[in-house]
């Protein structure tokens, strides 16, 4: 990391501590295309946080249902012609909408075809890109940009949030380190989309995509955490996240919250 | 609404008291054709109420499909070239077949293309239209049917099936007044597709439309209402409703139903 | 069945005891194409168990995907054009890179489109096909097929891992009666495409096919047994189930498991 003043622990603390109640009190539209396996548990995430979840992919109804939304999520799960097209549709809509938008990058380690457009996407001006190790060592070019998220998150002009046993949050000038979770939530499928999708209801209601992505990442961790004291596995885990989620309150975030700089 | 004679509520309550039964014995075969958000929801709930749930929505195999199921859903949730397409095929085959169907518009209220497709549906004889208030708001032709689903249902010549705190079911003839549910409905993806599907379940077994729809309704609302006694939220409920649906008796509906005319 | 040595018993507990530990140590990629009611499930299972799922089913993707995993799925549920494509590269991909795969024949009983296709692809050498009565009754050719599933996979060159009430493996020269299970596991979606998936991870790590699909469908058949015990209902036991799985260990499997010749 090159040398630069930390963002305020408690600036994120506080956004987090305000989600779930801003959400519920607001209840913004977000519209996600995301892949086939994770649409069910992502919806159910937003519905439980307290925002409205929409989930079409198809080019022939996804502007609409982006120009009526306060917030878009582009995952490149299960990334098909059809999903291809609905992206094209959805961003030139978010961008005449003035929406915003955060790309999850799913598996671009993996598929050649996929980090080409991943790449492309992630020069359109997402406000934040949520993704983890391997799919970031895939993303960045370089050795500077794969040794130090802000370097790429400065090229791109967007938020990276980097997600793992700890969670990195930076954006060109603040970074902020997360360590709330739980190693349940690898054990989950479309916990990680899920938690993109958080950051995307979290950017509906806060101007700042740096304050919004820590914020939701922490809560987000804070319900992992509160899930997993009554959990057997991840079968209940995922049941649980989802109602901790919903019963989520400020105090609980502020008590078990860990930011660091 | 104009002056009707109203349903008998215990006639719709009977119903809804022997399903989860009659299903059971009957494991009638319900083919659906639903977004990809709530296939598996809808399979769960179809089979926790005894019934055989089959998804496929390609045109070169749902006519197969239609032709061996005993009552057939259409949803016209992430609606896709290949939905569209496959949704002819259907209606094709099941009107060759005499197989009845439930049209659950989801969100028309918020794609012009949707809604311009769920009307020439509508126009095609389902027997039960299930929607909520935006939706029915959009669907219906004028101030006079929107003020009175009943005139829908004439027009239509189908049952009115619109849920919301309080759910409405009407056809031409008959209204009645539905109390049973829980507001942790409203916080689970899918849960109005899933009923949706009920309706179409009951449909296999029930002559009547109406009562097919009000007392499939009615069932799934105390369904809700037994799960809701041990949810601590939107997570575990989902689970509990399959379980109330899977132990679901006459003697529970019978003292937990609120019918009204 | 024609007279021949009975694998012995003990050789499958042991297999499955040691399942899910050497998953845990492993980790294999199962690649899975599957249909889109039984993807999220699907990759819950095999995540509870150990594995690493991923699911595309896009031709421009799959062949990348497939060439990195340690072992494949082929499920023909909710089969569409892009499932058929999908699968043509996956299978030249796996041939290509020498990984196996299980072909479950998903309703091929229910569709005369979808039985073609899978007649073609179960003579492209799946190491194991899994599936369910109906399914080997369309598949098998002729009464002699029907009546002896050693007889199709001596003609295939497969193992056929028939499941029901009690399970049949059984290849060209062993066969094993397997009784462990829970008829909830008939009241959940994908739980028999889940078994599938389960046996494609057990590909992954034990050469023997035959022993593969034996250990898997006996590990699976406990980790339900044990999660019907907290169960009441479909609902909480899809949910006990991943718990089970993700603490199965080989002292329950061993004193559980019911295998016979």
């Amino acid at each position: 990391m090159k040398a630069r003043p930390a963002a305020p622990s408690s600036e994120v603390v506080e956004r987090a501590a305000a989600l779930a109640g801003a959400l519920r009190a607001r209840a913004p539209r977000i519209h996600c295309i995301t892949n086939s396996v994770a649409q069910a548990f992502t919806a159910n995430v937003l519905l439980a946080a307290g925002a409205v979840p929409s989930m079409t992919t198809s080019p022939g109804e996804v502007g609409a249902f982006v120009k009526g939304c306060d917030a878009l999520l582009v995952n490149l799960g299960t990334l098909d012609e059809e999903r291809r097209a609905g992206i094209e549709v959805a961003l030139a809509a978010a961008d005449e909408a003035g929406r915003r938008f955060v790309l999850d990058p799913v598996f671009v380690d993996r598929s050649p075809a996929r980090l080409s457009f991943a790449r492309a996407l992630a020069a359109r001006g997402p406000a934040v890109i949520r993704l983890n190790d391997a799919e970031f060592g895939a993303l960045a070019a370089g050795a500077d940009e794969r040794g130090d998220p802000s370097r790429l998150a400065e090229r791109l002009r967007a938020t990276i949030a980097l997600t793992g046993a700890r969670d990195l949050v930076a954006d060109a000038d603040r970074d902020v380190s997360l360590a709330n979770g739980d190693p349940l939530m690898d054990k989950v499928t479309a916990m990680g989309c899920a938690g993109s999708a958080l950051v995307a209801a979290a950017l509906a209601i806060e101007p700042d995509p740096f304050l919004a992505a820590a914020g939701a990442l922490v809560a987000f961790g804070v319900a992992g955490e509160i899930a997993a004291r009554t959990s057997a596995g991840p079968g209940g885990f995922a049941v649980a996240i989802l109602d901790a989620l919903y019963r989520l309150n400020a105090d609980d975030v502020r008590a078990l919250a860990r930011v660091s700089p």
